[in-house]
């Protein structure tokens, strides 16, 4: 099996990494926008060889895209538009309705599976990527009713080759619930960021004084705004819904400082240790 | 030399633990308000002997002091009370100017240094205490002025043992930094996981859906309720100033959202991600 693979950035190149390895596939060939970013790809034997989306859409049995999700919602209705009824598209984007809408009356839907891995790091790029980032994680996908037997077998072989759990919802199931574990703490680590980096210009050296809790706290300000803005742009209702809770929940804890009701801070922090139940599953 | 410490959490005992194997002192006696903890720290070897109070100031040459702010400030003055010229008292606590406050009269202020380390984990109790936890740290004492020579030599013999770097500055200047770039993240943290677990009451197996990301960015909501609620009592002032930034800054991020301004996200996601210069000196 040929898989063409359409970014060639963490995720992109973490699959092509995989992939090869667990020789799921004979030949890995692939595209990005960044011209650098395929010559790496290529030195770093992540693809066996560059191609045009034209060659990629009449070579590859198998089509992965990996782009950000505003360039995936354009992309894959003309992708649908130039294969045959043998060929497989899989997204991997991390909003899932606008894409699902995008191909919802298109003859070829039944070619595509939509999916999202949850899994990923802070960093991007070919030089990001890494071998089993996808093991023992959640991929989910939507509308698989939407999906032909052949398509979602080859998408479900391909995630059991990753060593991915799979699990399946609806689109706009999956953008509210994200909006809440993923899209929301992207938001609350980039605002902490800010909020700090305003103040560290007028009081130098404050950073002498962030440990490791600070470190996990702002991590996710690392993350790359190409891929991140698209995303918040899509899922803007629900997570605009979640933003305006957090908020709400923060001027709570605001008022409790005013008021020094330490009692009521003390409930909310014991409450929320509950979360230890939840990291248990998630941290390794 | 011998070393009392009270408080044999996981700041004490892991104090204890690197004392010990780095031959800093020849007896470690150690008292706890729990005395399932004592008993823990004494089977585990962090403590050679438990002792009363009365004892421990009778015997120690060097008393640690780590315990929740709230029961440090209170202690302090009475510790003072009943030590001799030749003895020295530091504190380990989040808060500093509270505490320097409660001493700022005391006849032995100058047995006192007032010290916060910038190292710990969300864990806590003597079995979450840990060998090298201070190691190239930096350790912030306030009011150095205030100590004797005496005193101070002391405690920077010991913190150069911990293999600490000292940083010194007011009370007040720590309290308003500290209060960005450690209390904040952890009320972010706490907030955040309030939200979704909230949420999943009506969202079953949302978690599912959680990964590295969320896991990162909540780990500080698995803290101590007994030690972080003082700490905001006493920080209160600094951290609502704080928090206050927080909101308004994720409010002007909501109207981004709602107005589905891509480039205003864009751009301060992009100004944000210098924090990748900030944390290459934090993260390990």
């Amino acid at each position: 099996m040929k898989v063409g693979i359409i970014g060639t950035g963490l995720i992109g190149g973490s699959l092509a990494k995989t992939l090869r390895s667990s020789k799921f596939c004979s030949e890995i060939i692939g595209m990005d926008a960044s011209t650098s970013h395929v010559q790496i790809a290529l030195d770093s034997k992540l693809i066996d060889r560059p191609v045009t989306l034209e060659e990629l859409c009449q070579e590859a049995d198998l089509i992965l895209v990996t782009i950000p999700v505003n360039a995936t919602k354009e992309l894959i209705p003309a992708l649908l538009n130039q294969i045959s009824g043998t060929q497989t598209v899989i997204d991997f984007g991390s909003t899932k309705a606008g894409i699902c809408e995008a191909v919802d009356n298109h003859k070829n839907r039944s070619s595509f599976v939509a999916a999202h891995p949850i899994a990923g790091t802070e960093n991007t790029g070919p030089t990001a990527a890494i071998d089993n980032l996808f093991s023992d994680k959640v991929c989910i996908v939507c509308e698989e009713e939407r999906s032909s037997d052949t398509a979602l077998k080859l998408a479900k072989k391909m995630f059991k080759n990753l060593q991915m759990r799979v699990l399946y919802m609806s689109a706009e199931e999956h953008d509210r619930h994200i909006a809440y574990v993923s899209h929301l703490s992207h938001i609350s680590s980039f605002v902490l960021g800010k909020t700090v980096l305003e103040i560290e210009k007028d009081e130098k050296n404050i950073f002498n004084m962030a440990g490791s809790g600070f470190a996990s706290t702002v991590r996710l300000a690392k993350s790359n705004p190409h891929m991140w803005a698209p995303i918040f742009a899509q899922n803007s209702a629900y997570l605009s819904k979640a933003l305006g809770t957090y908020i709400e929940n923060l001027q709570e804890f605001k008022n409790f400082l005013d008021s020094n009701d330490e009692k009521k801070m003390f409930d909310l922090m014991e409450t929320t240790n509950d979360i230890r139940r939840v990291l248990k599953g998630i941290e390794k």
